[in-house]
């Protein structure tokens, strides 16, 4: 029998004796041997009384101390979130020489590399499948199926919650606004919905990603984000007309000058596998030098989904504890993090502009874009109100180099407006 | 430094040598060792003078008794195909304690027990995860990462050739003969295509994918199967008419009484994720009490994609001989194996009739399905050429037994012919 302890009690955590119940025999043929919830920690002696009361009869502790010291508990499942005191705990587990299980992408994002580091030294297993796409198994098939492979490209449709109100926006023209709110009456969106819809969420999954595709550590800083916020019906509706469908895509991959991490809206052709995951699915797509391109899709978040996740990981160090195992690292995978430098960063883009509406104009427009040498590949004028219009272009690839030029020289020009730009995603 | 022995060096094998040179350094890492190709068995010496010449500098032989005797070689990587001399070669490597990786379908779905019996006995492991959906690393991913969740139902996408043929027959309107001819010559299907488009193939996957998301061996002759060959032009409108995408489909579920394991091209609603399965790539879709739905798609067959599956298990196998840890079952999972009774089995299904184009006729036919209690979702009947009427129904949900029935009754009642009948998948 193998002794586990729970820090925390919330929507996942509870899930997880549901699945040791529900698959006992399953799980127990797969760990040789039987987990066992021995301590959960909750908050305070309140919360302990309301669980009581609401008929779990699990040892609930209010102090951590008793789990940290408990010489019997092999593995320690934090399941708070946020920075601290969970950072502390996890600390305190991996010094006592427990492993852990995790689903706290913010502070792995952040704080994984000095995490690992104490894991590494004490010997035990730092593991947190759960942490990026909560029910698809991603960082486990990068370390275990596609060790044998190149990664050159991950593209991650990575939150669920601003995917379920761009599907939104998409399918039934809803407004930014709009979406935002049924969100958050569905209890999809936090009253402060900043990490999901800026990009944030998904910019910590990416700097995970960065880990197991490519054997790099990022620090989070270097991730660069941008959000859902400002896409306006206009813009979805030109996406549909240039056939594209626009979702917050995570996009990490290989440049001649090193890695380059990035979470933006991002314009995908339609037959792009990825342009069909709707709502509050997940998906990541994998481009490499051996398989090609492959997909892993499934529910990015919610109770059950990530306590699968959470308890793939406790099996897997089960069954290493019960085999008298090294406990082997969740990735195996490193070598020296170089970060790509901007010229080597090339996509499409999509620029929506507002124009005078007079003769020339369109001319002068173009002349901006010529001076940074970027091509168009289509363009598009709505017609005018007889005051201003709207100009559509959709570039060539370019880089972050030549985007920051052009955003500059249409910021100081005369008479255009940049109303929005968007990454565009070749077919 | 591990040692490793190739039995054939068709096209799949000569990709794992280029895998393990073009990511040595990451592979290196994983293994904790290098993994060295030590041996390679060839059919004869022409064969090996033909490779030698081509500028292949390894170890050719062409008596696979050097590689069975050869006490440094630690795994035998079996990419021969067919039964045999591939089932004794396999067995003598196992009996002589040597691990061993296939990417042998048929071999493992006919007579994957008594080699997995071999391997345990002789505590070795006998891994193939390229056997299935080549480069989409679905078996590891239900061993590993779904251990702690209950699969009820596998759907898959499970046999490129088909699939190909498919997507032309959907896409461009091709009949089936001029697709399977377009996929001999693209090299796609076989002189003999009957394997593929007879839902041979996919047939074994589904037989072993039953092992790993079930945890029971199912005897391959009770596997129901059949192919795309039947289905017309008239059909293919048909299912785009009704909202639906024809798609050769292995479907593995449980019911009351016990598994159901079926490959058959089956109607797939537009917005199903397998309906997006296109060309030659494969997808297995996973239904699961925890995760609830997930998808992992990828290329399905193919040099390197396979490859990649082939070292991933070799890998895996070579991390463990460098720890000196037992060598896990490659699927841990098994339960005692129950067929499901064909009352169980229930679907509903797509019927083309052709009826004598006359008063009264529609209701003698729709007496024949009241019947056998089987009612109807979408009834079409398009109009006739004053002899005959098309007519096309989709049925509620029925069993095999009623199907059995209908069929029956259709087959004996005048002026009414069965043109074609397909299972369809609920949205």
């Amino acid at each position: 029998m193998i002794k586990i302890a729970l820090l925390g009690f919330g929507t996942v955590a509870s899930g997880v004796p549901f699945l040791l119940e529900e698959n006992a025999s399953k799980i127990e043929q797969a760990v040789g041997g039987r987990l066992e919830i021995a301590k959960i920690l909750v908050k305070d002696e309140s919360e302990k009384q309301r669980l009581v009361e609401a008929g779990h009869d699990y040892h609930f502790v209010t102090d951590v101390a008793e789990i940290m010291t408990d010489q019997d508990i092999a593995i320690v499942v934090e399941l708070m979130g946020r920075i601290e005191p969970a950072k502390t705990f996890i600390s305190q587990a991996l010094a006592a020489g427990k492993h852990v299980v995790s689903a706290n992408k913010d502070l792995i994002a952040v704080h994984g590399k000095e995490l690992l580091a104490l894991a590494d030294q004490h010997q035990v297993g730092f593991y947190y499948e759960a942490a990026v796409a909560g029910g698809i198994p991603i960082l486990r098939t990068l370390a275990n199926s596609l060790t044998a492979d190149k990664v050159t490209r991950l593209l991650g449709v990575l939150n669920g919650t601003s995917n379920f109100m761009l599907t939104k926006m998409v399918d039934e023209g809803w407004s930014y606004e709009q979406a935002l709110a049924t969100a958050q009456e569905l209890g999809y969106a936090e009253s402060d919905p900043t990490n999901d819809v800026e990009g944030i969420d998904a910019a910590y999954k990416a700097a995970i990603l960065s880990q197991f595709g490519f054997g790099m550590t990022v620090d989070f800083e270097t991730v660069r984000h941008s959000g859902i916020s400002t896409i306006t019906p206009a813009d979805v509706t030109m996406a549909q007309q240039l056939g594209y469908v626009i979702k917050l895509v995570g996009d990490v991959r290989e440049t001649a000058s090193g890695l380059s991490v990035e979470v933006a809206p991002t314009f995908l052709p339609k037959s792009h596998p990825l342009a069909s995951v709707n709502g509050v699915m997940n998906a990541v797509f994998v481009e490499s030098i051996g398989i090609g391109q492959s997909m892993f899709y499934g529910p990015g978040a919610g109770q059950k989904p990530t306590a699968v996740s959470v308890v793939a990981d406790l099996v897997q160090l089960g069954r290493a504890i019960t085999d008298g195992q090294v406990i082997s690292a969740f990735n195996g995978f490193a070598q020296e993090t170089h970060l790509a430098q901007p010229e080597d960063v090339t996509n499409s883009y999509y620029f929506a502009l507002s124009i005078k509406d007079e003769a020339g104009q369109f001319f002068k427009l173009a002349q901006l874009f010529a001076k940074e040498n970027i091509s168009f590949q289509q363009v598009l004028q709505t017609e005018g109100d007889g005051e201003t219009a709207r100009v559509v272009i959709v570039t060539h690839e370019m880089s972050l180099v030549q985007l920051d030029r052009v955003r500059t020289q249409i910021a100081t020009a005369d008479q255009v407006t940049l109303l929005n730009h968007f990454k565009v995603l070749g077919v």
